[in-house]
C-alpha cells in the first residue's frame, strides 16, 4: 500500500483537473488512479480546512471512492453511501468539485448525499444504516425492469451495529439478488465502535483474507450465515487490490456480495489520525498545524451542562444510570463515562435496544437517563410507546439537538418528539428555556419516578443564564412568567424563549406591553396558567422550536375542550413550519422559519394591530 | 421424547390442581412435571377452544414453560416472554388458572405478559423483539445491586429477523453479564419465517447438537459471533432434556447464553399442528373437531377489501408492488402475494428495513405499498421521516389495525398514525369511511407520484357499503358532506363516520339539525370545506379514531392560523382520550374512549345546547 501519512499537502492536481465525471476516470492509467488518490486527498483536507465538515471518514474512503467510480457507471450503477458523511471525495469526482467551498453552508452543497442535489446521488443519507435497504430496493426495481445498473453499498462497522442493516441483510441474503455491499471497517463509529460484532470483525480481520469460498457450514463467517459471499479482509488503501477486487466481483458476482474493506479514519492526515475521534467532524482549521479554528463561546454548551448535571445527580443517587446510542461525545455522556464508567452504556448504533434496555433498567429499580438526539429519537418510537409508555416505566428521555441545528441540515432538525411524545398517555414533557432550566428539568427528571420524563435542549451554547448550584426540581406542569405586560402574551416551550424576550423589547417600543411566560411543560399543560393569559389579553401567542401536533396543538385542543376559543382573546401557534428546512446557519434556518425575535414581534405586533382595530364590545377576532 | 400428538383432552389434572404458584413445581417429581405438561396442554387447549386466543404458540411452549419453572424461581427470576402470545401456559402455572377464562376479554387476563397483572410478568410485552434487550436491562440492573434474580428471556425464531434482537444480542455480548436467551425456533412467525436467518437456524438443527465449546473462530455460529455461549439444538418437548440442560446452564452460566430449543407450534393437537398457521390466533372452536366458531360476517372485511383492490390496481399497473414485515395474512398481502409472487415481498419482523426496502423501490421507479399495522409502524418512524417523507418518495402506506383493535388490548391500538405522519412535510394522509372509500384511496394512491401517501381503515369487517368496480381516484385534500344540516356540524375522519351518521339520527331526533362531513384527508386539509362549515353553522365537531395532536390538531392549527377561532362557532374536537384502553370488543373500547354514537350525539348536543343559551348577538362560546 502506497498511503503514507504526512501532512504536506500538494498544490498540484493535474489528475483531479481532468476529471468533471466519473466517464473520466476510465481513461486514467493505474499510476494516474494512483495519483489522483493522492491529488484528491490533499483537495480534500484543503477543503474541509476552510469549511469545516466530517473531514475522517472522507478521509478514510479516497481509495475506495476512486476504486467505485473507476470499476462502476455511475450514475447508471448506483453508489449508496451510507450515513454519507463521507461522501466529499465522492461530490469532487461526480461533477461538484467547484461547489465543495460552500459545502454545508446556506444554499451551498449539503454535507451529505441528496437525490435533488446530483443525479450520482441515488440515496441520500445523514442517519445510519438504511443503505442496504435502499440498495435492496434499486437491485429489486431492476429485476422487475423499471430501473438498470448495478447496485453499490457502502456501509460503516459502526453503522453495521444497527439492527436495520441486519435487518436488510437477513433480506437480501433470502431474495438472492445481485447486490454489493462493501462494508469499510475503520472500527470506529464517531467514537470507537461498541458491540460483540466490532469484535467479531476484528477477529475476520486477523482471520486474513478469505476468498468466498468457506463452503462448509462451520466455516462460514456471520455474513456467509446471512446468505452473502464473504470477500476480505482487503486494505483499503490499497488502490491497486481494490480495483483488482471490484473488478473481479463485478464480473462474477450472482447474488449478494459482501467485500470487507479495512480503512483507516482520517488516513493519510496525521492530525487526524493521531485524533480520538479522527476529526469526525472538525472546523475550520490551519492545514499545516492541524490547529482548529474555534470560536470562543460564552457560555457553555447545553450538551455539557447536561453532563455536569446528570453527573451530579448521579454523585448523590447511584440508582442513576447513562445510556447513549453510539453519541457519547455528543450527547456529553463521554464525560459521565469518565465519572460512572460502570453506570454508563453505549450501545452503538441502536437506538430501538437503548430505549428498551433503559427501560428494564427501570423495571428493574434502577434511574435511566437516555441521551439520544431528537432525529434520532425517532428510531425507537415503538419502544418509547410500547416499553416506556404502556408500562408507564420511569425512562427519562435526555433529548439533544432538539430544534434546527444548523449546518447539518434538515436530516438532523429536532422538530417532530413534542408532537410524538406528548400524545403518549402518562408521558411528561419540558423544553428547557436556558441552561438553567435543564439543569432543573435535570434534577425534576431524576425524582421523577411516576412515569416517564422528557426534557429536550438545542445544538450549542446556551444563554449565559447563571446555573444554580444545587438546581432544585420544578413542580411538574407549572410554567412561569418572565416578563409581565398587559397587551399580548407571547407562551415559549424551549429556548426560543430568548427570542421572546427580544421581541417583548421590540413590542415595548412599539407601545405594545407584552407577557412572556415560558411553559417549561407541553405534557401536562399548564392549564391555570393558559388561562390566566388568556383572560387577561387580548393575543396569546405560542412558540416552539417544533412542527404543528405538539405543543400549540395541546393548548389548542385544551382550549377547545374547554370552550375557551371563544374570540375574546385571539389565539395563535407559531411552529416551525411545514416544509423542511434546508441547512444554513441555525440563524438563518430560523430565519426561514419564522421564529426568530423580529418575526415573533412582527407577527405579535399584527395580530394585536387587528385586534385594537375592534371596539371593545366585540370579539378580538374578526372573520375574513 | 414423549410428546405424541392427539385431540384425546382428559378432564383430570391431578398435578396441575397442586399448582398455585411455581414453587409448587419444586415439589414434583420427574413423571409428575411429565404428567403436569400433560395436563397444562389439556387445559390449554380447553381454555382457548372456549375463549379463543394463541392457541399454536403457547402449546408450542408447553414443557418450555414447565422446565422453566421448574428449574428458575419466578418471581425473583424474571421470565421475559418475547411477543407473549405463547404466554398462556405461564399464566396457568402462575396463579392466574382461575381467571383464564377471562382471557382478552373486557376487565379480564390480558393475552400478553402485562406488569400490572401479575409479579410473574416483570416485563410486559406484545410487539415482538424486545426481551433481550428488556432481559439486559434487568441482569445490569441486578449487577448494579438494585435488583436481584437470574433473567431469561424466551424468544422466538421469527422474533430473531428484527434488528432490534440483534442489538440487544451485539450489547448483550460485549457486556458479557449472565443472561440466558432461550431461542424457541418454531420455523414460524405467524406465517413460516422468512429470510436468511431462518434458513441458517435449519442448517443449525441440522448440524445437530453443539455443547457451547467451539472454540476456534472458525467453526463459530452466529450467536458466538456475538458474544454468546451456544447450546443446542434440543428438542423443545423433550421435557427432561429440558430440565437437565437448564440445570446445567444455571449452574454453569458466567455470561450471556442461548439455548436452541427446537418446537412445533400447535404441538400436541393435531388440527393446530395441520392447519397452514398452527393455529396462531383461533376463534372460539370443537376440541374434538377442531372447527372454529366463525360468526357470519355482514361484509368483507377491509383487509380484504384492500388486497383485493390493490390486485386490481397490480394487473392493471405492472409498477405496483406489496412488502410486508411478517404479517401477510394479516394485512392480505397473502392473496396480492399469490396473484403477483414476483412483485410482493415479505421481509420479516423487520419494519425498518421494510419502509427503506420500500423507499428504494420508489427511487428505482416501483410504486410500492408497505402494508403495516398502525401499531407497527411506529418501529419504522425515522425511516419514514428520513428515508421517505424527506426525501419526497412515492411511497404508498397502507395502515390496517387504524384506531382501537379488541382483545389485543392498548398494545394493538392504532392511535397515533395520524399525528406521527401529518406533521411530516409533503405527507398525504387518508382514512377510510368505509371500504368503497378504502377502494378509492387505493386507487388514489397508485396514481400519486408526487410523494408519500398514506391511508387507515380499521381492522374488523366493513359497514357493506357497495364497493365501485372501477373505483375511481379522489382529488387531493377534498372532503365530502355526507348529510346536510344547518345547526351543527360534524366532521369525521376515518371509520367513525358511520357512528355519525347514526348520531345525526340521533340528533334529529331531538331536533338538532346536523351536517355531516366525511373529511377523507387529514393532509392536506380542505380549508374550504372547513372554512364552509364553520360559517354556516354554530357548532363544528372534528372527530377521529387517533390521539390528540392528529387530524383535530390540524384543524385548530388552521383555524387559529387564519383567525377563524372568532367564537361565532363553537369548535371542539373528539379524539381518543389521554389514556390507554383496555382491551374488549372494539364497541367497549370505544364507548371507554367516548366515541360511539351516542356519546357523539350526547356531546354536540351539550355544546349546542350552550350555545343555543346566548343571544344571536353574542359568540357561540361562553367562557365559564
Amino acid at each position: 500500500m502506497g498511503l503514507s501519512s504526512e501532512n504536506v499537502v500538494s498544490t498540484l492536481t493535474p489528475c483531479l483537473d481532468r476529471i468533471n465525471d466519473p466517464q473520466d476516470l476510465k481513461a486514467l492509467s493505474r499510476p494516474e488512479l494512483n495519483a489522483l488518490s493522492v491529488e484528491l486527498r490533499n483537495e480534500i483536507i484543503r477543503i474541509v480546512s476552510e469549511t469545516g465538515g466530517h473531514l475522517g471518514s472522507s478521509l478514510g474512503v479516497i481509495e475506495l471512492t476512486v476504486a467505485l467510480h473507476a470499476v462502476f457507471n455511475a450514475p447508471v450503477d448506483k453508489v449508496i453511501w451510507d450515513v454519507s458523511h463521507q461522501c466529499y471525495p465522492h461530490k469532487v469526482l461526480t461533477g461538484r468539485r467547484d461547489k465543495m467551498r460552500t459545502l454545508r453552508k446556506r444554499h451551498g452543497l449539503s454535507g451529505f448525499t441528496r437525490r435533488r442535489e446530483s443525479a450520482y446521488d441515488p440515496f441520500g443519507a445523514a442517519h445510519s444504516s438504511t443503505s442496504i435497504s435502499a440498495g435492496l430496493g434499486f437491485a429489486v426495481a431492476r429485476e422487475l425492469g423499471a430501473d438498470r445498473g448495478e447496485v453499490v453499498c457502502v456501509i460503516g462497522d459502526g453503522a453495521m451495529s444497527a439492527g436495520m442493516a441486519y435487518e436488510a441483510m437477513n433480506n437480501a441474503g433470502a431474495l438472492g439478488k445481485r447486490l454489493f455491499v462493501i462494508l469499510n471497517d475503520n472500527t470506529m463509529s464517531i467514537s470507537p465502535s461498541t458491540g460483540a460484532f466490532s469484535s467479531y470483525l476484528s477477529s475476520l480481520v486477523a482471520a486474513g483474507e478469505s476468498d468466498g469460498l468457506s463452503q462448509t457450514m462451520s466455516n462460514r463467517c456471520l455474513f456467509e450465515h446471512l446468505g452473502f459471499e464473504y470477500h476480505g479482509p482487503v486494505d483499503g488503501h490499497d488502490l491497486d487490490t481494490l480495483l483488482d477486487k471490484l473488478t473481479a466481483l463485478k464480473q462474477d458476482a450472482n447474488g449478494p456480495v459482501l467485500l470487507h474493506c479495512v480503512t483507516r479514519k482520517g488516513a493519510g492526515y496525521a492530525y487526524a489520525e493521531a485524533s480520538e475521534d479522527k476529526y469526525h467532524g472538525v472546523a475550520n482549521f490551519d492545514v499545516s498545524s492541524g490547529q482548529q479554528v474555534k470560536t470562543a463561546s460564552k457560555a457553555p454548551s447545553y450538551t455539557k451542562v447536561f453532563a455536569k448535571s446528570l453527573i451530579a445527580e448521579a454523585e448523590r443517587d447511584p440508582r442513576i444510570v447513562a445510556i447513549t446510542a453510539a453519541m457519547a461525545t455528543g450527547t456529553g455522556i463521554d464525560l459521565f463515562q469518565k465519572a460512572f464508567p460502570e453506570r454508563s452504556f453505549d450501545v452503538g448504533i441502536a437506538e430501538q435496544h437503548a430505549v428498551t434496555f433503559a427501560a428494564g433498567l427501570a423495571a428493574g429499580g434502577m434511574r435511566p437517563f437516555c441521551a439520544i438526539y431528537s432525529t434520532f429519537l425517532q428510531r425507537a418510537y415503538d419502544q418509547i410507546v410500547h416499553d416506556v409508555a404502556l408500562q408507564g416505566l420511569p425512562v427519562r428521555f435526555a433529548i439533544d439537538r432538539a430544534g434546527l441545528v444548523g449546518a447539518d441540515g434538515p436530516t438532523h432538525a429536532g422538530a417532530f418528539d413534542v408532537g410524538f411524545l406528548c400524545n403518549l398517555p402518562g408521558f411528561t414533557v419540558m423544553a428547557a428555556a436556558d441552561e438553567a432550566e435543564l439543569a432543573r428539568m435535570i434534577a425534576t427528571a431524576a425524582r421523577h419516578d411516576e412515569g416517564p420524563i422528557a426534557f429536550r435542549y438545542p445544538r450549542g451554547e446556551g444563554t449565559g443564564a447563571p446555573i444554580p448550584e444545587c438546581p432544585e426540581p420544578l413542580e411538574i406542569g407549572k410554567g412561569r412568567i418572565v416578563e409581565h405586560g398587559t397587551d399580548v402574551a407571547i407562551l415559549s416551550f424551549g429556548a426560543r424563549l430568548e427570542q421572546c424576550l427580544i421581541a417583548h423589547r421590540m413590542l415595548a417600543r412599539a407601545g405594545i406591553s407584552a407577557t412572556i411566560a415560558d411553559a417549561r411543560f407541553a405534557k401536562p399543560l399548564d392549564k391555570r396558567l393558559i388561562s390566566d393569559l388568556i383572560g387577561r389579553h387580548r393575543v396569546v401567542v405560542t412558540i416552539e422550536e417544533g412542527a404543528t401536533g405538539g405543543f400549540g396543538a395541546l393548548v389548542l385542543h385544551h382550549l377547545a375542550d374547554t370552550g375557551l376559543l371563544d374570540g375574546r382573546c385571539a389565539i395563535r401557534s407559531m411552529t416551525l413550519p411545514d416544509s423542511f428546512i434546508a441547512q444554513g446557519s441555525p440563524e438563518e434556518m430560523y430565519e426561514e422559519a419564522g421564529l426568530n425575535a423580529h418575526q415573533i414581534a412582527g407577527f405579535v405586533r399584527e395580530v394585536w394591530e387587528k385586534t385594537k382595530q375592534r371596539s371593545t364590545g366585540e370579539t378580538a377576532e374578526e372573520r375574513v
